[in-house]
């Protein structure tokens, strides 16, 4: 069976003339975009159906499901966005509720939205030292499932690269028969060979939802859901995949999928060792510096995420990202308080790592003497608001903004998030504690980035308020 | 401000390394895909972010909304699917009734499923000598509009590039307040010169939805979605976007769009010409033809829409379709009963629409020896059916199949639609009735594609039937 891309180049330099959709006719005369027009069809004979796959589609998802080991595997143009939608509308119901950590992506909370879910929120933690968001743990799982519970959603890897004990919470899970969805959009490489950690569809996660532009050499928004076992009705999540995603689905995004798992099948050993040798690399050749640390296997589990953070606290996680960017130009993934995130894969040339290296150990030997100044910075705000509304009742209800100062104890209409690392301060149903609002503040007088946040400006004076619900 | 391909190209020219997503790293050397991979990036600095634009895709979105003369456009990466999610989902909440033809594409119905909303269905026919869809009349809105009604939703033009007067419906619609939501997926052409029909933006219509990649030069899975007026909130419309749009949008298939935007600034006018004086010339050269027949301005408003006919009855839509593929390597659109359809633009080649032409005339001379037999078909079915359940209702009940000879008077648990054209025969929740059982086995007796059947094996013996909801 041939590769989608092999059949798309192959009705490229065909005398077969397009009378059909798209509208530009792979006309590469007119466009810069000629790698990507030349193989960009629509649903022509020969050529499969996204939503009905029975084809050359299905064909590439079977070998997909293959290299993972899951049961069945489905393609993905709309990002994990779309993977996450379509595995919690096929487990939970109109009302229902499900387990979840509150620093799940934004995609969950908009599930819950769709589908009026409730939401039991698993505890959170930051790591204390670095501040990094810590992964769910099992005794957490164990100690909220109860039989009100339809699904459990976990993320792991985070996007830090912390992992989660999948297997042990998959067991909990399934004691209670319950399906866990695992939302492992940054963890694609895993299981591709032993020196990455295990896979979440191995560890027994009833649907994983894997991102491939993310650690792997796929085009940015494509993705796969797999499933597995019989805790999910398959026709559902079919159902679900053709919701969320366009009926006019990219071959282009479609045939770089592809391409990607003939890549890993191929060559999957050869693209982590890469990755394992790079990130080796890098902390050898950091190991030394004594200001600037990147951190090690002991603080984060994937190699692919290079978290690199200043000791002294002269300097903040931004102040690594915008040197890195503005003197060295090299531009990385993002910056939080107190590291900056690289993402590396084995796609990587050897001369970027070696450039970061060398920027690393550069600004190290500069730290002592930097005129960069340390933040007091508040905590960092792990409080469970007080549930008001339904995450759908909250958002859809009449609004009003409400200033700072007599925020308190009113109930949030919006989400309200540091960026950083995204996780809701509050999630629209929910209410503004006093701590909350002190927490808040202090955010503010700091200039975090607090999404949610509004201006408003009265007689030249500008003073900042939320959205909340109506007070009738 | 330059132009999001620009900035990507000059990005791609430059000594910036990524050590971000996505992870293919633009290594252009291992992929065939280069010139897609080459502008594939994340939301890095000076890139802005598609979800909370305010930078370069901002810029371009009022590109697009002055070419088009909305109020305000979005850009959308996951097809006209999301945009008529979004535009639903910001005009009606859980349980409202909106008004719609049976024609509309599949995702008005699931966006029916997700709020739970009533459809009020306009009645729908098909022009009698070529089985085309007809539009949407302003005399049958009039009827249907009362005041239960909480948004109108219409599609001009159709796929078969007939168009309804939208005028006069968005009129209809805003003397009772009512916002009128036009999926004008086959229309982002019009507008852009005289010798093409009105745009749906100009007419009055609150919110709509245009495919770029159906007739204007861009790539599959982009989309605009347009707002005018006071009657939508903005709010919701971004809102939705964000929820059924991956928050990792692709760069290539934005600057798809910005370039396809920018392209009809500057040449829309020649563009349109171009496909104008192809669709003359196929006219003009095939006039006198005598048993196949492409249908004219008297038939379809849409220069685009190229309906290719036979008038003597010895061959269907589908013979045409499969003899322009395998004799001339004509790959058409689409087949149905009574014509093959081609889709024309001003990026087609004059040597393509050449070999089209000729091919016509030839199949034309041949056509009364022909040996094809052209069959007694059943009448399209019309009718809709009663309505048992909401849609939301009558997918998510529990199911069981149900043989076709007992399938009178069940409820359908699933879509069942002929395709082409798609219009739903049965949507769950509606009733089997005796005529519409009489009409779908005459469907399969003549062997239609039947979406929805399924197919039984009792004892060696294969029988049909449909999912239903279960009885109890």
């Amino acid at each position: 069976m041939p590769d989608l891309y092999q059949e798309l180049d192959r009705l490229a330099d065909s005398d077969m003339y397009p009378f059909h959709m798209p509208g530009h006719k792979r006309n590469l005369e007119s466009t810069p975009l000629k790698g990507a027009f030349r193989c960009d069809i629509t649903e022509i004979d020969d050529f499969d159906n996204l939503h009905a796959a029975n084809g050359i589609i299905l064909e590439g998802q079977k070998r997909a499901a293959k290299l993972y080991g899951s049961d069945e595997t489905f393609y993905v143009v709309n990002g994990s966005t779309a993977g996450v939608l379509s595995a919690v509308s096929s487990v939970a119901s109109y009302g229902d509720t499900i387990l979840a950590s509150r620093g799940s992506h934004r995609s969950l909370y908009n599930a819950a939205y769709l589908k009026n879910l409730n939401i039991k929120y698993l505890p959170y933690s930051f790591e204390t030292e670095y501040e990094i968001p810590t992964a769910t743990r099992p005794e957490d799982i164990k100690e909220a499932l109860d039989d009100s519970i339809s699904a459990v959603f976990i993320t792991s890897p985070t996007y830090e690269g912390k992992c989660a004990d999948v297997r042990a919470i998959a067991e909990l899970c399934h004691q209670k028969k319950i399906p866990l969805i695992v939302d492992a959009a940054h963890g694609a490489h895993f299981g591709l060979s032993k020196l990455v950690p295990e896979n979440a569809v191995a560890q027994g996660a009833d649907i994983v939802i894997h991102s491939l532009h993310k650690t792997l050499p796929s085009m940015t928004q494509t993705a796969l859901l797999h499933v597995n076992g019989e805790l999910v009705d398959r026709n559902r999540v079919k159902r679900s995949l053709s919701i969320y995603q366009s009926s006019s689905p990219s071959y282009v995004l479609m045939s770089s999928i592809d391409l990607c798992i003939k890549e890993m099948e191929e060559k999957g050993d050869e693209f982590i060792e890469r990755l394992v040798y790079f990130r080796n690399k890098i902390q050898e050749e950091t190991k030394y510096c004594q200001n600037v640390k990147v951190l090690g296997k002991e603080y984060i589990d994937d190699p692919s995420k290079v978290l690199i953070c200043s000791d002294v606290c002269t300097m903040t996680g931004q102040n690594i990202y915008d040197i890195l960017r503005e003197e060295y130009a090299l531009q990385l993934e993002m910056a939080a308080e107190k590291y900056a995130l690289a993402i590396i894969t084995g796609w990587d040339r050897e001369d970027g790592i070696d450039r970061l290296i060398k920027a690393i150990c550069e600004i190290d030997a500069r730290v002592s003497s930097s005129f960069y100044k340390k933040s007091d910075r508040a905590n960092r705000c792990c409080i469970i608001p007080e549930k008001v509304y339904s995450i759908a009742q909250g958002w859809d209800m009449e609004k009003e903004l409400v200033l700072i100062e007599e925020v308190v104890g009113r109930v949030s209409g919006e989400f309200v998030n540091l960026y950083p690392p995204g996780i809701p301060i509050l999630a629209p149903g929910e209410r503004f504690s006093e701590e909350i609002v002190e927490n808040l503040k202090g955010y503010l007088q700091e200039g975090l980035n607090l999404q949610g946040v509004q201006k408003i400006e009265k007689q030249g004076i500008i003073k900042r308020g939320f959205i909340c619900v109506k007070q009738k």
